[in-house]
């Protein structure tokens, strides 16, 4: 099975050259991103599960032939495919941001539709940024499973939220090392001026991590040799931005 | 009268380095950005009008003064006075974005939430970031008008909507040349989906005018001698972007 619709490498693959499992980089000079791991080119997507047999199956299918009907990766739970058709109403295989919300949202979370087209941006075709199929739902399924366990390891008072420090914490156990000028620029979106330090929802953790995961791998892209710096053309610089604006 | 709340230079004074009155840049390899005109660094705030005498005055005033009563710069138009103490209802002299939103907001004009919160981000202070004050709220005021003079000039059959090219030449004649892959990206985000082409209202002109410009100044800054590529740290390029992503 191929998804004509879905070649971009923009989901299971990222968009940065992967570093090859098991491949050591000695002296990797990327001064805010951890030192690579194992699996780390899927580290934030399928962690601990082996990477989707299928993934791969696009790339050759762009050239002229009939898109198949998506459908989910053979092995999908359950769950997930019947969250997928419960939203998905006229079976078309695809579900838009309001779907996509309504699939994702239970007593327990809640999502804004901000979020929500962030998560489309990251895990979506860029050609088709309007909707995702059962594919790509599938991958964003696992990847907020992820991110719930990491959520609730560092909400430690269960309060369902978290703080400035844990954020952080939290961002870097997905693999993020941030700059506290970073951190301080993402934080300061949540402070809503009563005077007490702003905290984070699993909505807004998501929020975060997504723009973190986004720019950090698009700057990789364009930091080929991990010194930690990059040299870009004003188009290039824009290119990169936009669509981070543009999802929202 | 200073204001020391107001000593970022992100407002009248651009922040990249103001290129001098009437001295022409021989030789400018700044690819997608217009050759530098008299009044440059003003062009886009202050188109035709003369620079605010007081704008230059807060400099002085950011060490260990207390900070004066903010208010309108001598010569205000009494309109912008009113529109604004309309909404300061607590006369504080600061006003949010939903009291932005309101003061701006007409029959003719509608703002949302999220252009509001762009153009305060653009005109407020980074250090005050949910607010603006008299004279950031005047030279918005008249920003705006500059550009609604532009986007009537190119809304040609007063539809009050323009499409990808004219928002092109409407970004060009506000001193922004930006490369067709830019303007596919900004114009995609306002593709409904009906297969009609994407045209924008004057509230998308605006947030859409607004991302150029404050990215473009952004890159500029980096781009000291004007070669139309930058070389940023990582850290760099995520506290340049990560502020227009929290804005909104």
């Amino acid at each position: 099975m191929s998804y004509s619709h879905y070649s971009t490498g923009n989901t299971t693959s990222p968009s940065a050259p992967p570093v090859p499992e098991n491949q050591s980089q000695p002296g990797v000079g990327y001064p805010y991103q951890r030192p690579p791991q194992s699996q780390q080119s899927n580290y934030n997507y399928n962690y601990g599960q082996p990477q989707n047999p299928t993934s791969a199956g696009g790339y050759g299918s762009q050239y002229g032939y009939a898109p198949p009907t998506p459908s989910f990766p053979p092995g999908t739970h359950p769950e997930i495919i019947r969250n997928f058709q419960m939203v998905d109403s006229d079976r078309s295989g695809f579900i838009d941001a309001k779907e996509l919300q309504r699939a994702l949202s239970s007593g327990y979370q809640q999502f804004s539709l901000r979020t929500i087209r962030l998560l489309i941006f990251q895990f979506g075709n860029p050609a088709d940024p309007h909707r995702i199929g059962p594919k790509e739902f599938s991958e964003l399924w696992n990847c907020l499973g992820q991110w719930r366990a990491i959520f609730e390891r560092f909400d430690r008072d269960r309060s369902g939220k978290i703080d400035a420090a844990e954020l952080r914490d939290a961002l870097y156990s997905l693999g993020y090392a941030i700059p506290p000028t970073v951190l301080q620029l993402l934080i300061a979106k949540y402070d809503d001026q009563s005077g007490r330090r702003p905290d984070l929802s699993f909505d807004s953790f998501v929020e975060c991590g997504m723009i973190v995961k986004g720019l950090t791998e698009k700057f990789k892209e364009k930091d080929t040799r991990y010194t930690g710096s990059a040299t870009l053309s004003y188009e290039t610089f824009m290119t990169m931005v936009i669509p981070f604006l543009a999802a929202e």
